[in-house]
């Protein structure tokens, strides 16, 4: 279950008895349904996957976008707000309300679906599907970014091994590529490779990622298309010189060959909702050392095919709405319309102090409280001149009472908040979410503007959103950190930056909730995904490869006697 | 190009080249046309891929079986033997006879396509296609079982970390399970693992093996049902305790999660030959320390399905086809009706000692040298039961004396040697190969049975083989493995064999070449594969991670600007 706990909810079944009792059209029919796609444009993977071919994503380039709604949440709380949820009701109930509707959503990843986090294709009555295959290999993307990420380590030490690196310069001790896996397994964050002798190469301190903090998923999600996709594999800095200069991937000839291991990843993942509606899957980078959202030849290939594109980004609205609108608009030329901030009556409860067990008692106090946080998100978001709907998500213990004093939030921020309710009845609970989201994105009133110029300091980018989104004093770095920002500037000035932060709070302190002020961010350390185009500012502990837990959710997941997968949640 | 060098060939085209210009009709019209089945009994991969439904395999159960012809070669030479291409050749010449034949085939490694030696679906005008799919991800069986692997090795880690081993007692320093990644990377043959302080892990000695190395490889390729693979992946060795009694995988319940991760690799792959023909690409174990052929599943289904199903084995016929024998056929029920050997003209004069310069000048001597080898591999065949038929894959500087040559010692050994030149011709190259494969499996003289019976002890499992087979005077070992061997017997002494040596002598020395005789077999180490089921005897060095050659095949493989992969042989 990926981002509502289930005991707050009268539902006798798990996400995937729901997923698994749908009786879904094939795609083929959904996609010539909806969105009057023949089947020779797509490629099957079963009969309830596709993948869209890129010639006809190529043909439709004369075609109007749609409008662009992002759906983005609260600083999340052990409560949970329903980001996921949300998209998906919203865009069934967009559907509903008279609406052609897409939504575009990340893949989820294998190794959390191992350990603590289960599923993340929805939740309830607002899912995709085939949930378990969504959440199991899917359509094989992330294998693709993970052998062709594993493609390149191999020649980078390949490379060293014949001695090649007299030619580029490359310094053993000074590789930067990590190799990656999909799974949550922390014995490889940090590990020693080529030991046993001579014929396994020179002895180096190396370590894995988890697949979706691979770079190169951040590149297949920011691509236009494959020559782009080349194009920014070659970029990807491996490892420097003696005299720390950068060596690129395509210096070691390796883009081609990734390129080719990556050209169906390229194609969007089309499956749809319990709804019938259709829906992209597509990529899924990490929302802290990478941009956190799905990718952008699926959301400009759904604004061809619909009149409105439900996405969402990954964490809070501080981590996933700014790079968004910072990096992958900005990037993509994109304009969205709208934005759903998503909360929950039970979160804002929590950032109003308010312990986990305690959140199903009334207490007006705490929730006043707490929605400081909402506010500075909905403030946040209006920076971007977009029109911002908040929407609540919906649970039982939530009083009436409660529900009145956000709302009235709300109006004095100048937005309306609406209740949902599409976890327990699909997209039905969220029609009047549509109305309101169909209200903002048509009234004209977006104009989408990123947060800082292209020609802003490196430096300059960061302190603008710490200061003006985190409500931060200042941001500081050590001298060595400093000097590397300002060496950066003369060639990859013109990058975004993008933020690694706890996503518990505003401030660099996750356990600081609300809406801080006056706070000082620090930057531990940047890095540069010249491949992905951006720069990496790290300012906290960032764990690129999670561990599993004490009892991982795999004890559980098993084939049944019918040959389906169970105990996935 | 797998198999066959194709500078003995006047072809102006490049496998790649050739396969990319085929028309292929949509598999589901194959699937329908030649075997009669549906689409809602496939699923799609693609429009020239598909899985076949696992209750519809189940539902053939009462259908009689075809006749199963293997192909098998001499042992191996640098001058290349043509297996894999023989095998569509001979399945398509089968079609051609009027014979409704289906071809069962290993499914390539990743590695190998970016390493040394590219492709391996086949090659001139004996392919199954799409060629370029099939060697890159597939259908993404072999990422399924990387991932199944790694999953059991992350799990093992985490049991370790939350010292849920003091239940266990798995001791830390006796892992013996490796992880597995499906690329050629010799940096990680040999790793330390959880470094970096105690969030980590504790360090220890580790390692990676391609993917094709893995037991749960092996597994696949054996197992029956998911319920079987899920028995066999319970029953897999993860480590032993301090006193060395074996931890299996269903101790940490791992068999479960690593099930619902290859409920799909377990499906046969539909894909046809050039000539529009089915064929089963399905599971690639390694020939050396595994048994070297495509599924069981696989096999046995394609019995139910055609008239004739021509299989190959890996390597030599004293390695894959022995272990086809005595392990695949024997676990699994299957009666072999003919094996067809192959060998070049230009293999057997290598084998008499002409140097790979000088293949193309006529050297009767040499030939008549070389054939010692054939008419040892001819001889244990025959111990088999099973009827033989030499294939002479034939190459342009073959002259018309040194195939009388061979055709006279064939007969003397009383069995019929066919040229053919499927490589060139496709099928129409090996009607006479196909009408002699059928005479010999409808003569009813073959009577298949294994070399060793089940309750012959393990050590005279190998000593049978050595002594028999390979014309070696003993086998010998230190006291160390002879103790373990004696261990074994209680508990796992009905296992077969499973020989890893050198495919390039019946002996362990690689240089060997012939049919050497009184040679002694050193046993090294045995490895116990209980998931598998079969104990590993190591005679050699074998290498479960290759590395990359200094201009690894990867430097060329790029996507052209139609979006085709190109570069890949």
């Amino acid at each position: 279950m990926a981002s509502q706990p289930s005991d707050q909810h009268a539902h006798p079944k798990s996400d995937i008895d729901i997923a698994q009792a749908a009786t879904m059209p094939p795609i083929m029919e959904v996609a010539k349904d909806k969105l009057g796609i023949e089947a020779t444009d797509l490629e099957p993977y079963g009969h309830y996957k596709a993948k869209l071919s890129l010639d006809y994503i190529e043909a439709l380039n004369g075609r109007p976008d749609g409008k662009l709604i992002l759906v983005t949440a609260i600083t999340p709380t052990p409560a949970g707000e329903g980001k996921t949820t949300t998209t998906v009701g919203l865009g069934d109930a967009l559907n509903r309300v008279g609406k052609k509707a897409m939504m575009c959503l990340r893949e989820p990843s294998l190794g959390p679906c191992f350990g603590m986090k289960g599923g993340a294709a929805g939740g309830g009555y607002a899912q995709v599907v085939p949930m378990e295959d969504i959440n199991l290999h899917f359509t094989g993307d992330f294998h693709a970014i993970g052998a062709a990420n594993n493609l390149l380590a191999a020649l980078i030490d390949n490379h060293v091994y014949w001695r090649q690196n007299d030619e580029t310069g490359l310094d053993n001790r000074r590789i930067t590529w990590r190799r990656a896996v999909d799974m949550n397994d922390r014995s490889l964050r940090q590990i020693t490779t080529s030991l046993g002798g001579v014929a396994n190469g020179a002895p180096r301190e190396a370590g894995f990622d988890i697949t979706v903090a691979s770079e190169v998923m951040a590149i297949l999600c920011l691509a236009k298309d494959l020559k782009d996709l080349e194009r920014r594999l070659g970029n990807v800095i491996i490892g420097l010189t003696r005299d720390r200069k950068p060596v690129l991937a395509k210096e070691i000839n390796a883009q081609g060959a990734m390129t080719a291991l990556l050209k169906d990843a390229m194609k969007p993942n089309l499956v749809q909702t319990l709804e019938g509606n259709p829906a992209f899957v597509h990529g899924g980078p990490f929302a802290n050392i990478a941009h956190g959202c799905n990718t952008l030849i699926a959301t400009k290939t759904a604004l061809k095919l619909a009149d409105y594109v439900v996405t969402e980004a990954g964490f809070g609205a501080d981590l996933g709405a700014e790079k968004f609108f910072d990096i992958k608009c900005r990037k993509g030329g994109l304009k969205p319309d709208a934005a759903v901030l998503v909360a929950t009556i039970r979160a804002l409860k929590m950032h109003g102090g308010v312990a986990k067990d305690d959140l199903t008692t009334e207490n007006l106090d705490a929730l006043e409280k707490g929605c400081v946080n909402l506010e500075r998100h909905v403030r946040n978001l209006k920076r971007f001149g977009v029109k911002v709907v908040v929407g609540i998500n919906r649970f039982s213990a939530d009083t009436p009472a409660e529900m009145d004093l956000v709302r009235k939030k709300c109006a004095s921020l100048g937005v309306t908040a609406v209740e949902s309710d599409h976890w327990a009845q699909g997209g039905a609970g969220a029609e009047e979410l549509a109305r309101k989201v169909v209200e903002a994105a048509e009234s004209g009133d977006s104009n989408f503007k990123p947060l800082y110029g292209d020609d802003t300091s490196l430096w300059n980018k960061v302190q603008t959103i710490a200061t003006e989104l985190y409500g931060a004093s200042e941001i500081i770095a050590d001298k060595k950190v400093r000097g590397q920002i300002r060496d950066l500037e003369a060639d990859y000035g013109h990058f975004p930056v993008c933020i690694a932060k706890t996503q518990y709070s505003f401030s660099t302190d996750p356990d600081y909730k609300g809406a801080p002020t006056g706070h000082v961010v620090p930057i531990r350390e940047v890095r540069l995904s010249a491949g992905a185009e951006f720069l990496v500012v790290v300012c906290g502990d960032i764990m690129t490869m999670p561990g599993l837990p004490r009892v991982p959710s795999a004890n559980a997941i098993h084939v049944d006697g019918k040959g389906r997968v169970a105990g996935l949640f």
